[in-house]
């Protein structure tokens, strides 16, 4: 059975992104801290083309994350600046160009309406008529595979308040950002969640968690 | 060195607390479910004239905690109720009665001056000019030992954003409360921390960093 699967970097007071997010700084003041512990990593340079890096204990988590992943939903937040939309003759392709990391089909949760668009092996759906509708296309595309929900807070807090989402790893960072968007905000007592494990890796804990109840489904 | 430490359990999305808190529920809707952990242990109960209990994980990690304490550091709302304030002819002995659990020096921090009670082992002090002098006392009366500073999330984002935390401690509880007292509120990027281990355990993940800066100070 495909399952959602939520992996997000967040500081330890909640947030996965800092205050005063913009073009400039997409992660906020601060969040690209977020970030060190996976960009430090062979298997994530490797991944985006890059030579050298660290093997520690995150490895394995990292390459677990990336294994059996068909498709994945993002937040309009994730894809694009606020000001870059509504979507003009000259659209945005996404904060990672021509060349996307991703290698599986995404879907974009937005209000914008768009057509497709494929750059080297990734085809971007945009998705204007809900969460739910989302992940029936992302899990359609993922033919048997898992479908990763990437970012940000604001798609993955609704998905929680669902009921939608099967397993939730955190990767903590031990920075505080004080502000941004918050993880976990609206979500509430309804979520179930069983601790599976724990991971110490150099600058981060990884916390996974299969999520046996909630929302409103 | 006399260390101040913070060990404090909490839910997934931050709370020390639920939402609510009363008389009748000091950890408000759904607060309890933080201590679920520690009260199965032996070692807990041990400590609290009770049978049985588990050991496990977590058994260590309440070792080493209460190991080299010499006082203890709280706020005025862990102490008593609200309404229990200012105090009068038949003071609130706190929420322990007569036979507290402590066996060390308490100083809780109020803005009610009241004179020192003790009961059984345990002397409380009532410090009514600030975070750093019930500091000051609580150092001098651990002689040499450490001290912890046990809640409620008030008093520990005042000592976290002043730079006077040494080590911080968080039980992390599969639970999310959706509401309540919230750690690190305030507190904010001045704060920094370095990541010293991450315990998993039945039910919780003990999550340890040292605070290398911080704060005002």
């Amino acid at each position: 059975m495909t399952k959602l699967r939520v992996h997000i970097s967040t500081s330890l007071d909640g947030f996965v992104a800092g205050p005063g997010q913009s073009e400039q700084e997409p992660l906020g003041v601060g969040g690209e801290s977020l970030h060190d512990w996976v960009v430090a990593l062979e298997a994530w340079r490797q991944g985006h083309g890059e030579d050298g890096g660290e093997v520690n204990a995150s490895t394995p988590v990292m390459q677990e994350k990336m294994a059996g992943l068909g498709a994945e939903i993002m937040g309009r937040g994730m894809f694009g600046p606020a000001g870059g939309g509504p979507w003009g003759d000259d659209p945005w392709p996404g904060w990672w160009g021509e060349d996307p990391p991703f290698h599986h089909p995404v879907f974009v949760v937005t209000h914008h309406d768009r057509a497709p668009r494929t750059l080297s092996d990734t085809t971007y759906t945009f998705v204007t008529d809900g969460i739910q509708s989302a992940l029936d296309q992302a899990r359609e595309a993922a033919d048997g595979k898992d479908v990763l929900l990437s970012g940000g807070a604001d798609v993955i807090n609704q998905y929680l308040a669902a009921g939608l989402v099967d397993e939730l790893e955190l990767h903590v960072v031990p920075i505080l950002l004080g502000g941004g968007s918050r993880l976990f905000e609206g979500v509430g007592p309804g979520v179930r969640l069983e601790q599976v494990r724990a991971v110490e890796a150099p600058g981060v804990t990884h916390l996974t968690y299969r999520v046996v109840s909630g929302g409103a489904s």
